[in-house]
Parts: structure tokens; sequence; C-alpha cells
């Protein structure tokens, strides 16, 4: 069934080819699409183009599909081309003639634009809170083991002393900038983009606003030619941002793995959370840090992929932009099934304590007697050379100790400030107000 | 079920979040998985490590499984781990004892390099007669439309006549360029990792020639450090072979579309090979070549991809490796089906006639004027002057004639040297070799 | 001169291949090296680890190193190795002891960091400036042209009426969103790394609050581990919302080379902004849309470039970051000259009348007439099935008028509150508290 | 000084942008120019198109050009708009009217097509070289340190023992693999453009195969229309080789700056061959080596950024295709200098012994005891399962002894049939064909 159907019929390759997986991936569309439904046929009795008694019972019917979604029972038919045509065709079927009517003043095109960007503000939120809670795991750990010191590294070369306090703690405070990048592509998702129609309008007297308030949106996207202009863009933008995240989740990913290593034993996992060898019977493997590392990594080339797609297509509609959802729609539960790993995982880390006593640590003070002498009175560069020449000539014994005090040193973590600018970023997505606009619509 | 379980047990999180898709994906490289144990076992009786009556036994019923792949009846059940561990389970259930020793002398490290391997050439080879199918539509267009004519632009600007002869032949011998880089990374995969185990080689006294010759390999990866490193860099380089077949492919698709754009109207389609709008009753849309477009265009994305996944790892195995097969092994059948719907599409592809009949198109024979000027004698420079003021003073009336002899032109097309090229290039690939070791080993 | 030389002297081919284009890239980091260093000493002396005397030379000298700088008369000599050692060989001359302290309390590695985000702060503004001049001249053209009817086109075919008001109107809001992103990116950057030294902070008791507030950061990136960390992840969060701002240009440059040409024909421009054929004389190309097209789609790869260089490697300073340098810091100037360039054209770009006349066009208004039978009570898909025939008999002559009234549509453009949109947007930089910070350290 | 100037003069800011860096770039093209006009002028007297006496003082010129390019004494003057104007200008000043005859069916496109594929041969040559030198380098290490054993990690983890040997060797034989895909490339690229003037061929009887000849091509490209499209296509592909040997040479230093970190301590360089810390006085970093890792990385990303500029594009030629010169050109330097820095590095490195004398080692031999026991008669599995438990219990004392006698294995390395391939894939190339040509053109 399409909702196009003339008197020719298409050929079935025809068909195979260009549906493609959008029955699979509809089905995560399908909650969003009645939402919109209901709000759209809201407006349609608004303008008269619906009686009241036909909104009465569409509204009913599309509450009970919308309870069918939710309850996991609602399936796109075989036959059916799309979400739209399944619950179109669901509506005719069970109402007539009512179900006819809902199509006025839409097209698919901004249907599946609204429904893109209701699925994004609903996934963005979950991966917000996926977030929060890796975010608040670090912070628990890098405050319990602030004491612990570790090599800190630049060139991958010994060079300063760090601790677990810091380390766990920059994984945290990089959490918060990946969200700001988020809300931006947030609320460039939350404007509404109904009413927008093929991408040029349409000649019936609709009422945006009214759909944009219904539907929690923050605004518009006013024009019509730009709403449509939105898709690939919006989904570039937003997966910009997923790969922000994933970034620094796929670093922490890198650092563990090497942390993991003999060679450094920083780190260790209880047995059950580690994987074994076909051949090799001692080996106890990380295998969930590299598949992190992993999907994060292939997140990352996500943009790229949907920029790919949609690069130098002049403006208006094009089939292609359907290929976006394969990649996309999933990108969040890969994203979220990490952040949700991450956590676990961290919860059951063993730190190792006394990292620093070993011998070949002892250089990492060398700034620290720099410093010493500076404080002395001896200009920086001479401290310096001072110091660089009795290491030359096997003459450096520094005590080990660390005395760090300004803001964002091992001896003063700051994770307080961190958490504050995390509740702030948090609190500008403005999830409430979307809630509260779901839960009027569907009451 | 695990190849490598030991006492203490994984943990279910971590086990579904490792696993991933691969007991989905796994079900591709089942039949060479049976492959390389056909081969891996005559090997390990060739040097004494399995009895000739284990052997009689493992061959005939690695052969069963083998059978009942190609029949479709295989998969990997649930909770064992991938197409390894399924075969092995399967011989163990069936042989006992036997069945445990097809693993000495192997990891599934290699096990599985030797499957992708298997996998990639045999899927190169599909898509080498998809190619060739699609050539040959094209060639036979281009002499069939050969003596049409079409604008040629530059800067998308009127520029010089051009002809369908031309137009379907360009593509034609690009799909010869393309199947150049397919060779190269063809016979980069086709060779025999097998004996690396775990990438650093086996105590045993394998015999790695023995399964290179039985298997049908061009020769071996010698070093088994660098095997190991072959895993992502082949499935790299194999990716950017299909990502130039795709560029063509998605090339193509741009072309087609802008041809059946009313605006341009060059080409159009059977209405049954279009797609309809669901608020436009007019709309007859080229959903298939939009399709096409879209997916090309994200597999030039796909060595991108890869890349990200296996940049800055150190040498050695990673489970990272594991997370390619999800892109990778998918995009052979994608790309197939690409050739196959473009061979298909142009089998019912209208041509216009008479094209350059249109006013608008003149200016296109402004080389041609400037040109026989130059036979006459006038310096390229002046005569080229003298019809550019001709033409700004709206003096330019040209006879609309074009005789092209040289190399490749219009008159000239060049299409048997062409395909001269092509079956060379595909002669190159020689795929009997491997064809003739196969139908040996199952036999 | 290094300021790292021991008593061993670099190999010349270690040091050329390490420097790079290091001398060439940093004369543009000069001015906020000079800045960061006003700062620090300031905040050194508020800590005791400058004396009054010292300050007091330094800030004279580093203003005046400043002006020169401001004035371009500053380059890194050949044999200094960056600018920071640069402007610390300057001091070290002209003031002696004074000079060499200023790098207590300071790597190179937090300088570099604090020099890339105060040009990243100043070069956004630039950008903004440039997006802001852009999206008036757009603004300006869709209200001159908002009765000037064009095709909209959906799958390349005609589709529905448009307008030039739609699809000027169009660009100048996808603008409004670009800046979003470009806001997160900017807030990102406008936090203060000083302090962090070589990424594990400083045993001397550093006040980075007070640099925070001298250089008018909004706040500081507290933990010293994720300061280093935001090296690589800060220039490409920025660059994605390049990339964005690059792709709406980059589209519209596609648009404007389509209408160009003669089969739409819905745009020229003066011969005087065309380039010709060096062996076409009738040729007027428009080759500046073109290389706007292709520096924007470049400009599109530039985070995936980014995100390679730092992918997968572990926490802690690099040398590879330097790197980063090369392709990021020209990206805002090349962005920035598109912008102008645009700018200017659309200046000068000459916009059609009357396009719709044309016969071809007349099924652009299919969905009017199928809307005035909805209006008469007819259910939607019967109407759509009504005109759909009607077509295909050839029946089909419509009134060409178009009313459209709901927001964002031709006849309610909206360019009032996407005008207001935009001012909100370019008001949440703050670019003033940048402003006045800065005005007060140069003093 | 443009070829195409008319009666209108062409804005100096328009001129500006769309020049770009051409001046600048088009040096490295100047030579090839050249060799392009000594064939291009052979052929246009074989036609008639040239007399002989023009021919004489061409040929001569052009040689004199030709070998003033070779001494660096060539640019092109400011004014002037790329290459072919320059090299066009100096002939008509020198010798008039013969100078303007030369451009007679040739386009600018046909032109830089071809200085584009004769300047790719040059470096994919010089390219080759240096590879082979890495090559050299790295089998002579291997063999001479075949007897220093490593420890093997796969996950990271320890796992098997390796060894110098299999090290270093294994990065020789990924450079022969990386020169196959290097070598279809260049086949691609050894394909004479010249004829298709602007993308639709010439009305003049061009002798095609002639300039074939002469140039010491592989063969045409025969189809103008395709010819004109292998603009870009071929960069990419080149580019996708460059990319496979970049990311070789990249892992391979990831592996060395790991292996130069203190926790494995595998190498180490001459101090010489560091770099310093600005604040810690013990540091010497490998910075070579992560500078050469972030370039190889880099030029990964190159395949990608020219994919972006080209996807899209409607057949014909785009002035888009200008901007891929910026970072393909120079690519070609970027690696060269990489593999020769990197064979400089190597001949200075300095290989540990006896590191797997460490106790945490010892876990390396956990497989030779268990393939000692399936060797005695124990199943595979069975024997795996008895190690395990030792280990687990903490009885395992191994005998540290290798005995790899496999192809490819610690005991036998192979690099004798590693070296015979890489001669084998040299020899592909066919160097010698192209310089016999050009010796004769400029003789």
């Amino acid at each position: 069934m399409k909702l196009w159907q003339k008197n020719t019929t298409t050929k079935a390759e025809v068909e195979q080819f260009t549906v493609g997986r959008d029955r699979e991936l509809d089905v995560l569309l399908a909650e969003f699409d009645v939402l919109g439904s209901l709000a759209h046929t809201q407006m349609l009795a608004s303008i008269g183009l619906l009686d009241s008694s036909d909104l009465t019972i569409l509204q009913q019917e599309l509450k009970n599909i919308y309870r069918d979604i939710k309850a996991g029972n609602f399936t796109i038919e075989e036959g059916v081309e799309d979400v739209h045509s399944q619950v179109e065709l669901l509506l005719t079927k069970r109402l007539g003639d009512a179900g006819k009517k809902i199509h006025s003043g839409r097209s698919r095109n901004d249907q599946v634009l609204l429904d893109l960007k209701l699925y994004i503000r609903s996934e963005i939120q979950k991966t917000v809170e996926s977030t929060q809670a890796l975010f608040e795991q670090l912070i628990k750990l890098s405050e319990e083991h602030k004491d612990k010191l570790l090599p800190g590294y630049t060139h991958l070369q010994i060079a300063m002393p760090s601790s677990f306090g810091l380390w766990f703690g920059a994984y945290a405070e990089s959490l918060t900038d990946d969200l700001l990048m988020l809300q931006a592509a947030y609320h460039i998702s939350n404007k509404n983009p109904l009413g927008s129609a093929a991408g040029y309008g349409s000649s019936f007297p609709l009422n945006r606003q009214l759909t944009t308030d219904l539907l929690g949106f923050d605004s518009l996207n006013y024009n019509v030619v730009y709403a449509q202009m939105g898709r690939g863009k919006t989904e570039r933008n937003v997966a910009s941002a997923l790969a922000s995240l994933a970034a620094t989740l796929g670093k922490m990913a890198m650092d563990i793995c090497l942390y993991l290593n003999q060679n450094f034993s920083f780190l260790s996992l209880p047995d059950n959370l580690t994987t074994g060898s076909s051949i090799m019977p001692h080996k106890k493997n990380p295998d969930v840090f590299e598949i992190m590392r992993a999907k994060c990594n292939k997140l990352q080339a996500l943009p790229n992929e949907i920029a790919f797609i949609i690069t130098n297509l002049p403006s208006g509609y094009h089939r292609d932009l359907q290929l976006v959802k394969e990649s996309f729609l999933p990108a969040f539960q890969e994203l979220q099934g990490c952040l949700q790993m991450a956590t676990f995982m961290l919860q059951n880390v063993i730190v190792k304590d006394n990292i620093l006593d070993d011998e070949k640590y002892k250089y990492l003070f060398s700034v620290e007697v720099v410093n010493n002498e500076v404080l002395k009175g001896v200009p920086f560069r001479e401290a310096y050379r001072n110091i660089g020449l009795a290491i030359e000539e096997g003459n450096f014994n520094p005590a080990r100790e660390v005395h760090h005090t300004h803001e964002g040193s091992i001896g003063n973590l700051c994770n307080d400030q961190i958490q504050q600018a995390m509740a702030a970023t948090i609190a500008g997505f403005n999830f409430e107000q979307v809630q509260l606009a779901i839960a009027k619509l569907v009451a």
C-alpha cells in the first residue's frame, strides 16, 4: 500500500530497492509519527479542515495506536511502504473516511522531518541521562582516589606526577563540554518543520504556531524551504555532537586499555569482566573497552558519512535523504550502550596503589625540583639547566612529594565546580517543557 | 559456548556487549570457515598432528556442513559466540574428540583473517561479474545511440557538442579503471594468513605453503606479524576500490537525475520505474537513481570509517577489528545491488532525439567555427577573438554539424579498444585458479 | 634558539622535520601569545613570583611587541623554533634576566593552548560578522524579490511553486542555525587552560581565576589533565561548526550554479563577474561559485581530518597536535573569504522575472487544485486521485495563482522573526565581555 | 594575462578569489606542461596544423624553457593566471605568432589533466624509490636482530613471544602490499588524456596515439568525456594508495612511540635525535615519530577530502576541480619526507637485548607449553584447560625457549621471499618506458 498509488504499478524490483530497510527503521519513528498526527489533527480542526466528531475519533484512535506502540505491539506490515502509510492504514481500516482526512496540509516530507526531530529530542534526552550517570561515576572515582598518584606522560614519555583524581576528573569535565555541543544540536533540532509540506508550504491556512506549542518545540523552522533543507543538516549536526561524546569515551577506553596492559598495570579488572583466548590459557582480555573504543571511533566517522550523502545536492527534497536514517537512527542506542557499559565497568575497575614507588618514575619530580629552585630566587631558565645537568650526570634524587594547590591541580581538583557546570548545562536543555507538552498531547 | 571458557564465568552484560552482531554477520563467513578447516585438517594430517582416520571423518563431516551452509541450513545458535565456535561445536557433537583436534596450530585470529580473505575473494568475483554486465549494457547503449547529440557542459554552462555515444561510453570506460583498483585490492587479499595463529606464529611445524596451495591463494602473507597487521588494512584497501566503483556509479546516477529533470529532459523512464508523491498527483520520481546515488556516496565514506577504527592501534590484534565487519561485510551486496539495478534501469531508459534543435544550444558550435577558421590559416587566438566578438554582437549562426574523427571523439568512440581493455583487466583477476582449488577441496 | 636546549645538539634533519610550518603558522598566534603573557605576568606578580619592577618593564615591553604585531612588524626569525620562543627571545634581548622569568609556572603546552583559544575566539567573532553581513544581504533579497515565483523541485522534478523570497530567505534562516553550533563551539573554546602547564599543573600557587578574568574567559578548564585534553578536541568541535556554515554556503553555491545554467536560467551574472574559456569564445562561467562550493566542501572534510590526527592517542600531550594547526588555523580565513565573496556576488546577481510563464511549469499547481477540492469537502485522497487522472488524460489546466498564508510560506515569509532569531543568537556570544577585557589588558 | 580575455574586464575580487594558490602550485606542474607542449606540437605538425619551421623554433624554445625549469629558473609572473598561460606568454614574447599556434586542438582542461598525470607518474616513481629505501632498511634490521625476542601482545595484553626480526620484517612486507595499490593507481594515471580538449574532443584530426607514444603512456583515456571525468577520480585513487602507505608508516610510528616509552623500553634513540621540554629538564622526546604519525594520519584523510570536492558533481568540467590541487600536489612530498625520515631514524635506532628476562613476560610461553602437551598426544582443548588451571593456581614455570620453524615465523622469517615479492612489484611499474620516452622528447 502506497499513499501515492496511481494507475500504473511500480515494478517489484524498484519497490524493493527503494524501500530498503525503511520498514525496519521506521518502527523507531512510529511513536513520534503518532504524536505528530495528534497535533496535526487538532490544528486541522482549529482551522476548520476537520470537524469535531472526526477529530474526537481520530484523537482516540491515535492514542490507542500510541499505547500499542509503547507496549511494543506495532509493526509495519509487509507491503506497506513506511510508518506513515501504516498509521494511515490503521486509521482508515478502523475509522473509514475520517482516516483519509489526516493527510490534508501535510506531505510525507514534513511528516518524516517531524518524526525525526521528535525522535532526536527523545534520544538526546536519553543520551544526556546516560552521560550524566557516567559523569557521576567518574566524579565519584575522582574523589575516592584523589590521593593516588599516577605518572603523567607527555610524548608518551614520563613527564610529571598526575593522579587518579585528575585522570577520572578529566573525563568527567570532558563530558560537560561535549554536552554543550549536544545542546546546540538539540536546540537546532527542537524547531517545528510541520507545515512545510513537500518543502514549499501549503495553500491551506495552517496554524504552524499551534502545532509548535502542542508538540513542545522551542520555535519553528519558519521558512518552509529551509525546513526541508534542515533534513540531513540536522542529522549531521547531531552526529557531530554525538561524535564529540564518542571521542571522549573512545579516548578513555584507549587510556584504560593501556593502563590494563602489564607494562603499565595502573588498573585491573575482575576476571569475570574479561574474556579469554582460544589458544592462550593465561589471557584475560579487556574486550569491553576495545569494542567501546571501536564503536566510538565508528561514531566519529558518522558526521562524515552523512555529509557525503547530502553534499552537493541542490535544494529541495531528494530520496537520498532516506538513506541517512540507516546509520543515524541506531547511532543513539550505540552511544548510549557505550556510556552505560562504561559506567558499569568503572563501578568494578580496580585502581592500583603506590604506583610511583617504582624507581623509573623518579624523573616525574624534576619540575618540582626546578620550581623549588625558582621559589628560592633562581631564574627559571637557569634552574632548568642545572637540574637537567644533574639528571644527565646521574645526580638526581628528588623527594617524591607533590604539593599542588591551584585550581584544577592534584591538590585542588575543583570537582564541585565541574559538577555545577554540568548541572547548569543539563538545565539548559529544558527537557521539562517537552515532557509537559507530550504528556498533555497523549493524555 | 566459548572456545576459551575457564573457571570464571563472564558477566552476561560483557558477553552481550562484546559479541554484538557477530552471530548475524558471521553467517556470511560460515562457508569460508569450513573451507579453511578442510585445508587446515589436511595440513595437520600431513605433519602428523592428525591421524588418517580422524582426518577422514573430519573431512567428511566438514563437507556435510559445507553442503548445509550452501543449502541455507546453517545458523549460529543462541549462546554460541561466533562461526568458528559453531563449526567446532557441530564437529565435537557429531565426532567427539576428533572435533577437538582441529584447532591445533590455529587461533581464532588467523581463522577469521582467513575467512575474511576467502569471503573478499568470493565477493570481489561477484562484484566484477555485476560490473561486467553493467559495462556491456553501457557499451550497447553507446553504440545504439552514437549519433544522438547531447549538449556538453563545462562549469554547468553550455559548452560543446557531446553525444549519447560519448556519455554512455564514458561510464563504461570509467568502470575499466575502477576494476584496476579492485584487482590490486584482490591480489592483496589473495594471500594466505593461515598459520599466523594469534599473530606470532606457532611452535608446530606447520606447512603454510600447503594450505596456500589447497585454498588457491596467489601466495602467503609470509611474516606472521604482518599477516595479523593485514586485518583492517585489507578491508580498507578493498573498501577504497569499492568506493572507486561506487563513485562512478554515483556520478552516473547524478547525471541521470539531472537529465530526467524537466529543464534538461534528455532521458525519460517508463512510468512503472518511477514513484509518486503523497500530495502531488503529477509526480513521477526517479527514486531508484536517488537511492543508488545515496548508497554509492555512503560507500564512498566506508574506507574512512574503517580507517577510523584501526588508526593509531599499535601492532597486534585488538578486538576493535571485529567491528570493521559490521559495515564492511554488507558493502559488497550493497554495491552489487546498485550495479544490477543500474543495468536493469538502463535496459529501460528512453533516450531523447534531436535535443540540439533547441535554439539555446547553438553556442555549442562556437569552437567548430573557430577551428574552421584555424584550418583556413587564422592563428587560433585571433579566430577565438573574432568569433567571441561575433557572439557578443549577436552575429553568430553556425552550421550545426559535428565532424570529429580522432580517437575517442563523437565520430570515433573506440568502444572496441575499451572492451579489449576491460577483457584484459578481468583476465588479470585469474578467478579460475581459485575456483579450481575450491572445487577440489569440497569434492 | 630553543627553550629546552641542553648539552647535546639536535640534528638539523630532526629540527627541520619537526618544526615544519610552525614559523609561518605561528605568526597568526603572535598577538595572542603576547596577550597571554600580559595576563600571566600580572598573575605571577600577584603571587610574588615576579617583583613589581620586573612586572612594569615586562608589561611595557609586551605592549610594545603587541603594537608591533598589530602593525604587521613581527616575524619569527630563522633558527627560532616557534612564536613563544620568539617573544621570549625579544624580551630577553631587551630586558635581560627579567625576560627569563616569564616562563615560570607555565609550559609551552598551556601557552599554545591559550594562544589557540584566544585565536579561535577572535576568528569566530570575525566569522560571525561575515555571516551577519551575508545574512542581511539574503534577507534584503528575500524581501526585494518576494513576489517572484520560482519552480520548486523535489527529486529534481517539478513539484510546487516556490519563490525567490523563500529561496533567499531559506539560506538566511540556515545561517541562524549554523551560528547556534558555532556558539557552542565558542563557549567550549572560551575557557582558560592557562596554568595547566604540561598537562599536570604546577607546584607554584598559581591564581588561575585571575588570568581567567584578565583574559575575559567565561570560566576555566578546571582539571589540568582535561585542559590539555582539550587540544585537538576544541579544534575539532570548532571545525564541525565551521563545516555547518560551509555546508550552507556550499549548498547555496550549488543552487546558484544550477540556476545560472542555461536550462534553468533563473539567475544571471554581470559579465565582469564571470570568466571565459581558452577555447570557447561564448563562455561566461560562474567560477566564483564553483570555487566557493569547492572551498566549502573542503572545509566540510576538516573535522574528519582533525579527528584522524587525534583519535586513539592516549591522554597527555603528543607532538601530533601541532599538525592540527596546518589546516585548522587558515580555515577561518578561507570561510570568511567565502562568506564575503558570497555577499559581494549576491549584491550583483540578476534575478529573472516571470519564470513560471513557461508551459512546462503548469504542473507545479497540481497541489493547489487538489487542495481547492479538499476545501470544497472532497476527502484528500480522492481529490488527489482525481487530479492525477486528469493529468494523465491531459485535462489539466490550472489557474497559475498561489495563495499561501501560513507562517514561513510564500505569502508570509516571517523574515522579521528570522531576523530576531539571528539577533538573539549573536547576542548570546557575548563578544563585548572579551573585548572589554582585552582592551584593559593592552591599555 | 588570461588566455580567454574578451572585451570586458573581470573584477579584481573575482580574479583573486578564483586564481587562489594556482600561481604557487602550478610551478610544480611547469616541467610537465612543457613536456606536453613538446609532444602536442610534434603532433600538430604531423597533421599539418603547424609548419615545420614553426615546429623547429617552438621545439627549441620549449626545450630552453624546460632547462630553465629544471634549473629552478621559472616563476609564474604576477598577473599571469596559471602555468599554461605563463608558458604560452614566454613563447609568444620570444617567437611571436608561432607561440599563438600551440593551443590549437587543445584546451586548458586537457592540458592540466595531462600535466597532472605526468606529475603523478613522476612523483609516484620518487615515492616508490623512497619506499624501497625504507624497505631495505627494515629488512636489514629484521635480519640483524632476528634473534632478539620481544613480547607479542594481543588486546595490548602479553600474549606470545615475538621478535625484532618479525617486527621489522612485518613493516617491510606491509610496504610490498602498499605498492600493489600504488601500482594500480599508477596504471590508472598513466593513460593519455590529451586531445580530449574541454572534455568533448576536437574537430581537428588529432593523432592521439602519437602523443601517447611520445609521452610514454601505457595507453589512452579513449573516450574524451571519460578523460575529463578522470580529473579528481585519478587524484582520489592515487591518494587512496598513498594513504595505504601512510597507514603502514603511521602504525610503525605508533609502535615506536610505545616502544620508546619507559614502561616498554624496547627501543631507544640517541639524544641528538630527540627533543626536550620547556619545563621538564629530564625529557628526551621522540618528536620525529609523533610528527610522522600525525602527517601520515593527515594523509589518510586526504582521499576523503578529495572525494568531498568531487562528489555529486555532474559530468563535465567544474572549476571545483582546481581546488583538489591544493592538498593533493604537496601530498607526495609530505609522504616522501616521512619515508626518508623513517629510514634515517631507523638507521640510528637502538634495539634492546634480553627483554624477555623480566618475570612478567613468562606467560608469553603458555602456548608453547600447551603445544608441547598436544605433541605428546593430549587433545588441544584439554591441554589448554590444564595449563590455564596451572596458571590460575600459580604453578606455571615454563622454559623460555622458542622453536618456531614454519614459513614467516620467528625461526624462518622468509625475508628472501618478501624481497622477491618487492622486486617483482617494482618491476611492474615499468618506469623505464616512461624515462626513455621523456629523454627522447627533451633531447
